[in-house]
């Protein structure tokens, strides 16, 4: 079986997209070991040739192409209901998929705002200047500035991640007993922030306890696959512990 | 086999609590038809002698007595894994106790602050005064200062909606193509608001349309359920189609 994985990379190989990771968490879910191709922002034109749009991932599947997250995560499932499934049935696609739209607007939001200062540093220099162009004109200001609030906006983050820490308080995974794909998506996002900026987001142990315990489990699964690639460049971490903001990439 | 349920209810027989509704709905989705007990906030003695807590809903099937809604839908599963399932299984039941910790602190903290200072109208006379002592004790306010604001917190309870609404333009129900357990948790929230208020929070019908589809879906499941009982006293509604005020009760 033909399956190629295109996979959003940034500097020096880093794994710095939030859909890249659900996606490589639910093949490694599947056991699937597909044929992976590092995609820079400036490989567009390429995806652009393949899937006629330009976000990753994309999955090629004996010659299909899909692309979307969710579509791919579904499509992971269709395809290999013999492996271990990545929803547990319908009713638990269901609600995977309303998990899977208030991940990606209400805590992917509120974490962007988190790290968008930081996140520059680990995109491949290539794609730096589209990067910063692009976030800009969406979000109408610099990084810098949309980033500058994050202290005083961090206690909203952790109110939205409040449903989070209850549920984990209560079981193991998000989707129960074992991991599926709930837990992989919200997973993607703090995975986002783990490379994506040398401040922890969950640093204060008394919030979040249930939540950074289900993070280190899910940073373990899959022989450590949340280890596997480079993290925050140390070098861009000033004495603070917080990224060093002298130059402006 | 016998089993029994106790479930709240106010005045003249209206079903007001949102926790008894998810119940309502989880025993049709069973097709269990138990014997209803209807149980006012002054029946506190009976309900603390039958389960050591005040709470309702409480089932006591073939004996045993089961409180806490969450724990009694597991339970009906539990003891009936050869009827429809509430949650399509283990990762389903996983993601189902995310999305009812997501539905009883966000969504239903927001709700409640749209009809709470219509809701005592539909209360039982003789729950009142205990109703409103307790309410405001926790509120730190009256109900009607609570609910003062409503019009203007109005768009931050929608934004909340939206991961519902957008949902739902993708699926027919929460669960997929068929209702389950988290369609019957969110739907007893709206259920809440639907009986507890002469105001509809999903009145604006450019934004969450979706939502009032899917609502008025849920309304008419197992022959109506949603429309058996009596909704919002007509006679506590102004010209003005909001609750009157003149008296406070």
């Amino acid at each position: 079986m033909g399956l190629i994985f295109h996979e959003r990379v940034g500097l020096d190989g880093r794994r710095i997209s939030p859909f890249s990771w659900r996606i490589r968490c639910a093949l490694a879910h599947k056991r699937l070991d597909p044929q992976v191709i590092p995609t820079r922002f400036a490989d567009v034109a390429r995806i652009r040739t393949l899937s006629g749009q330009h976000f990753v991932p994309i999955i090629e599947h004996d010659g299909q192409v899909v692309h979307d997250s969710w579509t791919i995560a579904c499509h992971l499932e269709d395809r290999s209901p013999d492996r271990p499934s990545l929803f547990g049935g319908p009713a638990g696609r269901g609600a995977a998929r309303l998990v899977n739209i208030w991940s990606d607007t209400v805590l992917a939001r509120s974490m962007r705002q988190q790290i968008y200062a930081d996140f520059i540093w680990c995109i491949d220099p290539v794609d730096r200047a589209y990067f910063r162009q692009s976030r800009e004109a969406q979000l109408g200001m610099t990084l810098e500035a949309y980033g500058a609030g994050r202290d005083q906006t961090l206690p909203a983050f952790l109110e939205a991640c409040a449903p989070l820490e209850r549920t984990l308080s209560e079981q193991k995974f998000l989707a129960g007993d074992a991991p599926a794909y709930v837990d992989y998506v919200i997973f993607s996002v703090f995975q986002w922030a783990r490379i994506g900026s040398p401040r922890d987001v969950l640093a204060d142990t008394a919030t979040t306890p249930a939540l950074r315990y289900w993070r280190a489990r899910m940073v373990a699964l899959y022989g450590g696959l949340g280890d596997r690639f480079a993290g925050y460049p140390q070098d861009r971490v000033g004495p603070d512990g917080r990224a060093t903001q002298q130059e402006i990439p």
